[in-house]
């Protein structure tokens, strides 16, 4: 396995890329491996949180180019960018909030990769770039993830010039929620893990799913499909048990932890 | 009536959500009043634009939970979701520009509310929520508004996190246009008004229903579409008359005012 | 012609609007020169990137006021907007990246010129504005290029007030990529269109035109369509070159200059 699986405790799940000696390149192997994780871990009960990041020197450099080189024709190509894209659809539709947590580089698809999870930390001194261009392959299935993170003159600047940008700017354009000194990145990190394992697993799932599907929606069907979701959400014993704490000042205790 | 409104002069109408010791929630009852009071105002040729504040503690806290724990099935929760919707849906297709002018809090449908509005300003002490997951209740209609104003990332934080943002936050991801001291943010506001009901009422209708229609639209569509609203616009008298005063370097005077 | 061209060498084009002056406003005639100048350029194997500014105070007015008002029917204005949204779409959908260079002011059809760019750069003192509802002519179409550059508030006080922004304001909120002193903004453009026309021609185009339409796309299929084109860019002698020379640590020599 080129993935690692660790267990932090309150329902919070480590996914580790572990193929340090390439840089954690997104090989078929690597894309496999993470696509079985992230399917049995939406069916794992005791996870509830997961956090991506990779091993050694950075989260992730992108395809594994001297793969890429060897594979001959055309629709093992496509498939190899299919496989990745499966990948990339399965966390964002998944039910458990992923959070990337990235030092080093996060480079083509792998900045796809960050930019697919639901909430992105970094080092201060992390950096990001979709540089397909300067080896003649565009950054073309990154940019679907990035794209819809970032405005599009700065989308383009990237995918124009392939040049890298750091951490402070990537938070600055919406790529990454925030950034922290390598020290404190995994505390911080693990903060807003905890605080989002504390909720109910239940509703958690409910709007990660409803957040995606709803934007892809014009306006007015937005609000018909999210006020079934919320309707649905509200007949749970979770958001009963929710509100009445709420009113009578005390914790929750959720069913669906 | 749930609802005061204020006649400001200049066209200008102020509508206060004024259920201040509920902290303004938007129970079935303010929310009818305030759909009321929308679809009477669009319909007011001495009302050419709205400001929209709540009374007493903060804007608002979003939905009445004290009432929502007491609907006791589907079909009535789904009612409720789907008047709030109807509410938002009308600000957003109505004629007049609503400036959202926000203290205290404006959290959950309240929240919501303000995103809802064509502009919005606040005070610097303000904050903003989308806190339904700490109630178990996901706030699942709430993004459809906030979703479309912020980026993916900053989003997905405050509703997998539940936590309030700042005023100044508020402004840098784009919820708001502003935030003010609380002794300027009345006098602020209501420049903003002044400057939008000297314009022509005809013109401002035409651009503010076009502007949410075309940004559903894929890019040649949204130019098919604009196109004929703006040869539409083009037939009317206020062009020919601001095309002349300003060629003529003289002020226009609005027939549609 | 009211479009001038100048080779700036590298596969550098430089295009100059060139009617000073109406400030360089987008009558018919301007229009149709851009229009044919473009097409033109996308057709040209000598030009790589292209690079659109204004001759004389500033970059563009918008529309000819004085046109406008001397047409007299329906249908002629319809035709002029139709013609106006016709070269923003080709700049869109080109096969070349092309760069606004901006100085003085870009106002209503200029906003949008700027804003229907890959890419744009400004001086420091240049200004932005969507001033249509000045003369009552609401900026319908120029709204439909900025609207998908800047988040939705910000474009709205911008359309409502007609009040023109900064450039520092508009690089904030991605209107621009950047601006720089007058003395410097040539030198940093043309170092950025290097950076790009050093690049396989064919990968940039492959890339540009994927770009824009994967962003229409829901999320599966834009990943459905991109996994085609990387496939598509894969056999080609570029990105096989590219990659090659990656691995070997070499400069890349493309077939597609």
């Amino acid at each position: 396995m080129n993935v690692k699986i660790k267990k932090l405790g309150n329902g919070i799940t480590n996914v580790i890329i572990n193929d340090p000696k390439t840089y954690n390149s997104l090989s078929l192997k690597t894309l496999r491996d993470l696509l079985k994780t992230f399917i049995k871990l939406d069916k794992d009960n005791n996870t509830r949180v997961v956090i991506l990041e990779g091993s050694g020197k950075g989260f992730s450099a992108g395809h594994n180019l001297k793969e890429v080189r060897g594979i001959k024709n055309r629709s093992n190509h496509f498939k190899l960018f299919n496989l990745c894209s499966k990948l990339m659809m399965k966390i964002v539709e998944g039910k458990k909030p992923v959070i990337a947590k990235v030092h080093g580089a996060a480079y083509a698809a792998g900045c796809q990769l960050a930019a697919s999870c639901d909430l992105a930390y970094s080092t201060t001194t992390a950096t990001f770039a979709t540089p397909g261009v300067n080896i003649g392959l565009f950054c073309s299935t990154p940019m679907v993830a990035v794209s819809r993170k970032v405005t599009r003159k700065i989308m383009m600047k990237m995918l124009l010039t392939g040049e890298p940008i750091n951490a402070k700017y990537a938070k600055d354009i919406g790529l990454i929620n925030d950034c922290y000194t390598s020290k404190k990145l995994n505390s911080e990190v693990l903060k807003v893990a905890k605080t989002i394992s504390s909720k109910s697993n239940l509703t958690i799932k409910i709007g990660k799913q409803a957040f995606y599907k709803q934007l892809e929606m014009p306006l007015e069907d937005a609000y018909k499909f999210t006020s079934k979701m919320m309707t649905l959400n509200m007949a749970s014993q979770d958001a009963k048990e929710g509100i009445s704490a709420f009113l009578q000042k005390r914790k929750p205790n959720w069913k669906n932890k």
